[in-house]
Order: structure tokens, then sequence, then C-alpha cells
């Protein structure tokens, strides 16, 4: 698939990094973005009880939603600058119960299109030493362009029936 | 697709309800589920600001959480006693920016198969009178069946590789 | 959501029937599309041996085939003159075995957006009287605009990455 | 995810091989199962213009075929002597378009289950000595057991509503 080495935005990561801040759902679940490269970035959730269900276990919706979150923020860092991510579908399987200590998504761009970009992006379960796969999703990211407030992403996605 | 007039288990409802209070997740997005019928369900999630991203909707993770715990619930409803319902995988759309006051998973059978259960459940945003289709899923649950405490369940899932 | 009433190009009905005669993909699956609506078309494929797998149903793949070209003719009713569709994506359940005499695929639009269609599409099989639903699928076209040539569409998918 | 080195049924080469030979929409397509590895497998098809679309690309259709069909003989490497494979489903992503002398679906087990297994499998489209990456798929199989008789795969599947 090739190497990212030329990110359109030099400003890549700190962009990336500023934009995740801004989301309260990622304090609310208590993840943080901790790797950032062109195409690649990991999301980190650490085991809380009350993100878990009735077995004890991560919700599946907690660690869909780092899964979505790192999808995007991956496309995000090989976009120009005047573009914005939305998560347009995706797909997952949940593979193993989610039993851990702390809960990665790792997210690779699997293809930058002109206008979607296709994402793998996969959630770990650290238990110790290991780290065991969770959950593998396939996801269809949109860039956005023009102005970046919210009337104009309305504009965007709001159109039609 | 006809009617689920016969649940399998005449305690489906208290059953599910008793389920989703289990779940520390519900309550950490403020979810409750309000409907409960055979091979539907309804679960309610209230805008709160916490669970934003950053353009101020509601973030697409949590409505694919209450989209996958109402699927699940769906599909409960009309599995045996003996059977524990778990997410194998789905497929969402993000169809319109989640802009409301109160988001609705409505979760409905499309077919209850003796292992597995196929599940519509879609997100509406409520906004005063009207209801906007925000997100699109199709489910597939599977029955887990034996024991209900967690270790039977890791061992019915974490099989193989 | 509501209807369709007005599609941007009037010819809509007389494009989509001659772009689908020039897929020979369809007429070696035997497949016509009898029915082209504003946001909804069916293609119909009679039972043929030569279709089936080693129990004697119609091979999955032909239902998705069909299936999916449904949903780009159905997208592709609503679209612009100057727009190609081209399927992003799809996830599609097996819901029962492809058993009939006749297989519809009925593509039906859910959301039109100004890049983006999202469609619903089923397969039915007809069994004497009934219809039973085999498939289920949720799609996801983009309308791909400028020239029509082969290199124009090699282009503007073909990039990055 | 480790490696599939002892399969349940050691004759799983020859039964793959055999059921592959009994599926005529194989022989419609042109494509043949050319690796049969534990957990893994590759068909080939070749360019052929009756399997093309409107552009003269290969349909999207024949790729997603051979993709399943890949899919669902891999995980079949890895099942008991009892147990037929079904597609529960699957989602894809076209990625390039379909231009090629030769394509190749490689499916490979990502996790497989007591009784469901997960499956990643792509297509490939050879050019020259290029292989291009034209479509990823995430899959689900179900190992059916019992009797292996059409009747017996009707019963299991076509249950409930």
């Amino acid at each position: 698939m090739g190497s990212f080495a030329t990110p359109k935005n030099p400003e890549f990561s700190a962009r990336a990094a500023k934009q995740f801040e801004l989301q309260p759902m990622m304090a609310h679940l208590g993840a943080t973005m901790l790797v950032i490269e062109p195409g690649y970035v990991e999301i980190h959730m650490p085991y809380d009880a009350r993100l878990t269900q009735q077995h004890g276990y991560v919700h599946g919706g907690a660690l869909a939603t780092i899964a979505d979150s790192a999808a995007g923020f991956a496309a995000f860092t090989l976009m120009a600058e005047d573009k914005q991510p939305l998560t347009v579908e995706y797909k997952l399987n949940t593979l193993r119960p989610a039993i851990g200590e702390l809960f990665v998504a790792k997210a690779r761009v699997l293809k930058a299109g002109r206008t979607l970009t296709v994402v793998d992006s996969d959630v770990y379960a650290r238990r110790g030493d290991d780290e065991i796969l969770c959950l593998r999703s396939l996801q269809t990211i949109i860039g956005l362009s023009g102005r970046t407030d919210a009337e104009a992403l309305i504009e965007s996605v709001d159109q039609g029936s």
C-alpha cells in the first residue's frame, strides 16, 4: 500500500491532537490519542468499570467508539488543510471479549482517495504482556471541504431526501 | 416478515430490563430502554454535552452504542431462556448529523434463526416534533447457550485461533 | 424518507436502461432491469443451473451482483446528468437459501446526498405465489462527475495511495 | 493470529477442491481454486469480456463472488468433517477499478471459532508484473453441522421468522 511519507498538511499532528481534545466524548470514555503518524493513529482507553456491560467486560460500544474515532483521525492525517473527516460508514466484527487493563484502537489508512479514505481499524486488549485482537473494522471516511463550522458540515451532509 | 407473537420466554420483558440495568455503560451514556416488545426494543438517550464531538453533535460512537445495544436486546426478546445475546458484527451508515434533544435507537428483528438473529437497528434524532433518521445499521447477533457466567461466555467465544 | 418526485435528470429512465444494456455481466447472468422509478429499481434474474452452487441453490455471488447493480442504478436515477454511479462499499446478510424460479433485487434509495447515496437493496426469491426475502444489503454509492470515459473514472477513483 | 497447522480434517484440501468443482457458478465465471492451505485459499479468475460492466472493467459482482467463495473455502479448510460453510454476511469496499489480465481472491481466516469463522478476503488485479488491491472484504462464515444434504441445510438456515 506504500508509505504516506508526505502528508498534504505538515501540521497534521498538531491539528489532529487539537481536534481530538475538542471531543468531550473521548474524555468521557477516558480515551487519549497517543500515536499520530501519517496514515496511522492509536487511541488508548484504560479499563473503567463505568464502561462495562453485564458480564464485566468493556461494552462493545466503547470499543466501537475508539475504533471509529481512530479511523477518522488516521484519515485526517492525510487530508488537505481545508478538509474535515466524517465517518460515512463502517462494519465491525467482535472477535473476542474485551478483557484487559487497556484497549488500544489502531487505525491505518488502506487507501486515501480524492474524496474518500478507506481505513482498517482494529482494537486490541492489553492483558499483562499480551495484546489480543478484540475487534476488527473496515471504515469509509469522507473529507468535507470548505468552511469548518458546524453549519457547513450540516449543509454538506444533510442534503437530498 | 411476520409478527413475533410468541416469544420462547414469557419473561422476556423483565429479563431484558434486568440485563439492561446491569450495564454500567448504558448509565454512563444516560440511556434507558423504554420499549420492549417481542422482536423490538427502543433505547432512548437524551442529549448530553459530555457525549459530543468537536462540532457539538453527539458522537457517532454514542449512537452506535445504543444501536448495538438495542439490536442485542431485540434479539434477546426472542431467545430461549438459556440464551445470551452477543454481537457478532454490524455495519452502520451515518446519514445525518446527530442534532436533537433526544436520540432513539429502534431495533427490529428481521430474522430470528436457530443460532443467529439478524436485526435492523436505526437511530433517530428528535428535534421538537420531528424525528430524523441519523444512523442505519444491520446487525448479526448470536445466541450463546449454557451457563450464563462470564467464563462460559469467554469459552464459547474465544475459541480457535 | 419522502418521495423522489423530481429526478435531476428527466431522462433518468432511458439513461439507466441504456447503461444497463451496456453491461455484459448482466446478460451473462440472464438479468434484466424491469422497473426503473425515481430512487427505485428492480432487477430480475430467472433461475439458471449455471448460476448455482454445490447444493443446487443460486450462488450468493449472483444474488450479490444483482443487489449491487440494482443499488447503483437506483442511485443513478437521482443523479445529475454528468454523474456516473460507482459502488463504494456494501454489506449484505444472507437470510435464506436462494430457492425459487426467479430472483428479484429491489433497491430503494434511503438518502441521496450531494456526493454519496445510501441504498437499501434486498433480493427476494419467487416460489410460486410467494416472495421470500433471501438477502438484505446496505450500500453506499458515489456519483462521479466529469468525463464519462474510462480514463476519467480511473483518475477519479485510483488516487492517493 | 497464529498458524493453523493442524486442520481438524486431514482431507481438507481434497474436500475443498471437490466442493469447488461442484459449483457451476465458478465455471460460469471461469474461476479456479489454485491454492488451498489451512486457513487460506486463492481463487483465480482470468479477464473475460462477458464479465464486464459498461466501462469495460470486470463487474464488481464477479469480484465479490470470488471473494465470497474464497472466504467460505478458507473457513472450510479448518472445519470438522461434518461441517459445511455458509456465508452469514460480508462487507466489502471497492478500492480500485478491476483492470487486469487476472483477478485473484485471497482469503485468510482471521478467527476460527466454534460456530463462526471470520475471514479477511481481498481481490487483487494482476497487470503484467503488478498486483493491485481492488477489493477488500471482511466476512463471517458459519459451519453447519449434521446431514450434508440440501434439506438439512435449509432446515438449519431457514428457521424462525
